[in-house]
């Protein structure tokens, strides 16, 4: 995939730098983790600092010094995620922010307006999410919706460097994704995500949407799987034929001590890491995994230190990208299978943490957890 | 100055490393910010994780992943803030855990058994700080007893390749101050500290015991100021003969956001940053100086962004380093007094931010504040 700055190696994962920040990241870690592209939170970094400030430094890119890609969603799903606090109509969506609880207005006139002051090499789509469950009927009028602020989206694109990416709704309905499909191909973008997904549908249902969405898009051009996922549903989404996947899941997890290793899941304060001399995971060749123990890892995250928030975040992140790593070289080696049944089968957790599911947003609903 | 893991170039600033990190940093920050030794506290890693622990690690230099110079101070002071939870006997302290109130005692003997468990490089004495202000007697009494303890410390060290340094006591009495440079030195130690102070005393009384007291002390020893101090405290520190300081306020003050520069003070959530696309600190050759702008700064702080807790510690932690580099710069070419006088004048802060007085625990007192 090329983009302003630069080839991204697809498929691909994307951490999440919410607030201009990959939590408890450097740049410069993030890129020795191998990260090709991050993605921006349009609706945090409209309310904080404010695209205009962004704008002024010359963009995201600079603001935050990263050089290489970056995505920004449009903040449609945060403000989906507000539930009371915002009120759709057809011009666009009146809101409160989660902040401070003053008024503003995004339509996908302004979700293009902001996303071309952060200068992202890829913008998407100012989007209604679908809820699920939903009666067919409201899915239907909610898509029909997200079509026409497609439209006006491509309509209100003014800079040629910056891609911009259409988001195909239409719940779990085959019939209604492949319409939603078809309106948002017959307006053309220059790449595709399956949305509304991952907002509570059972992992089945989800997969089986992207299975049946995924073949219906134009050959040639991106597949983003918004929001997406565990490790395993990273390999179950490239299989399908998805390029490109975002997720809060490694450096949240991280952040609450839920550590994701080729051994499964460990859950580092567990009493058993207690004195524990072995790296976290000695296949992986992370900062943390080279010099750090688990023991020592345990004891920073009991003593609630802000080390354990970065050496764990380092560890979550590098494992995802190592990951969609080992699955590209499978592909090119024409293996894929093969790694798949594989990794499905090396993975059995030393730890029976629960992995949290569904779409998670890294700020609203975090913040209380961001501690422990 | 020659320890077991190598030689320290002093005059030398010590960052704390309370529970076995400095706080928000990694050791190959450390390193890059130019840190030769570093503190660890034998009160906070007795109780958590536990000295043995940290012995079947093979040290506290193999546990946190430090190969260079760490002394360990003896967990006096740190008992001695806990006021009401703990009681002084001949014997030793009895005292109260500060995270779950569970009894403990230690001793001299005690003390220098955990310091020789986690391996520091340089071990103190264990001894009783006296208060300010204090009666004379109690004063000359609790100096007695530092004595006695000191004495008991050297005949329980076992271990040849960790030096021991005795502490002085006396409050802001010369002649007490006299008698405990007398005692100390018919023991004998490697080295000496100043102890005591930074308790509440004026900071011109501090300085004048630091000035009465640094002369008394054997040539050739090292002479350590525990739990000082401010840049400028630092100058006058190593204008009176002062060797090794110590001092939680880079690390802390970064984490509340007040950032020392060559300008002086800096509150970054201050609005006039709100837009200031200038570094930190010109002059400063650190990672956030190099690569971040104030505005960018600014914003990761008021997002409470884990971020700006690395960013403003790598940075206070580095205008320390560099401050002692260019004292032994100064000093190496003979124009001490020239850069002193020059320090004074240039600095004149930038912002009227209260820089915290007095000697502070990394951890007992700010846990609260540790997340602004």
């Amino acid at each position: 995939m090329t983009t302003a700055h630069g080839e991204v190696r697809t498929p691909v994962f994307m951490p999440v730098g919410t607030q201009g920040t990959v939590k408890a990241m450097t740049p410069d870690w993030l890129k020795e983790a191998g990260a090709g592209i991050i993605l921006g939170n349009t609706y945090h970094l409209y309310l904080r600092p404010g695209h205009e400030l962004i704008r002024e430094h010359g963009g995201l890119h600079r603001f935050m010094h990263w050089d290489r890609p970056i995505l920004t969603d449009s903040g449609g799903f945060q403000i989906f995620s507000l539930g009371p606090l915002r009120r759709i109509t057809e011009e666009g969506v009146h809101f409160q922010s989660h902040i401070d609880g003053s008024r503003h207005f995004l339509s996908p006139e302004r979700a293009i307006e902001i996303q071309e002051a952060l200068g992202s090499d890829i913008m998407m789509c100012f989007d209604d999410c679908t809820p699920y469950p939903a009666e067919r009927a409201y899915v239907e009028k909610s898509m029909a919706l997200t079509h026409r602020w497609a439209r006006r989206c491509r309509d209100a694109k003014k800079s040629p460097d910056q891609a911009l990416f259409g988001i195909v709704q239409g719940g779990v309905h085959r019939d209604l994704r492949q319409a939603s499909v078809e309106a948002l191909t017959a307006i053309g973008f220059d790449g595709y995500a399956v949305g509304g997904l991952s907002v509570g549908e059972p992992k089945d249902l989800m997969m089986e949407t992207v299975e049946a969405t995924v073949p219906l898009l134009p050959a040639g051009q991106a597949r983003y799987l918004m929001g997406v996922g565990t490790p395993e549903d990273l390999v179950e989404g490239v299989r399908h034929g998805i390029d490109l996947f975002d997720c809060v899941m490694p450096t949240r997890c991280a952040r609450n001590g839920l550590l994701f290793t080729n051994h499964g899941k460990v859950v580092i304060k567990n009493a058993r890491y207690r004195n524990d001399q072995a790296p976290l995971d000695e296949a992986c060749d992370c900062y943390t995994c080279r010099n750090f123990s688990r023991a020592y890892l345990r004891h920073l995250f009991i003593a609630r230190e802000i080390l354990a928030l970065m050496l764990n975040t380092i560890h979550n992140v590098r494992f995802y990208l190592a990951l969609m790593e080992r699955i590209r070289t499978a592909i090119a080696g024409g293996v894929f299978e093969d790694f798949r049944r594989t990794f499905g089968e090396r993975r059995h957790d030393e730890d029976a943490g629960p992995v949290p599911e569904g779409r998670m947003d890294e700020t609203m609903k975090t913040e209380e957890e961001d501690e422990s």
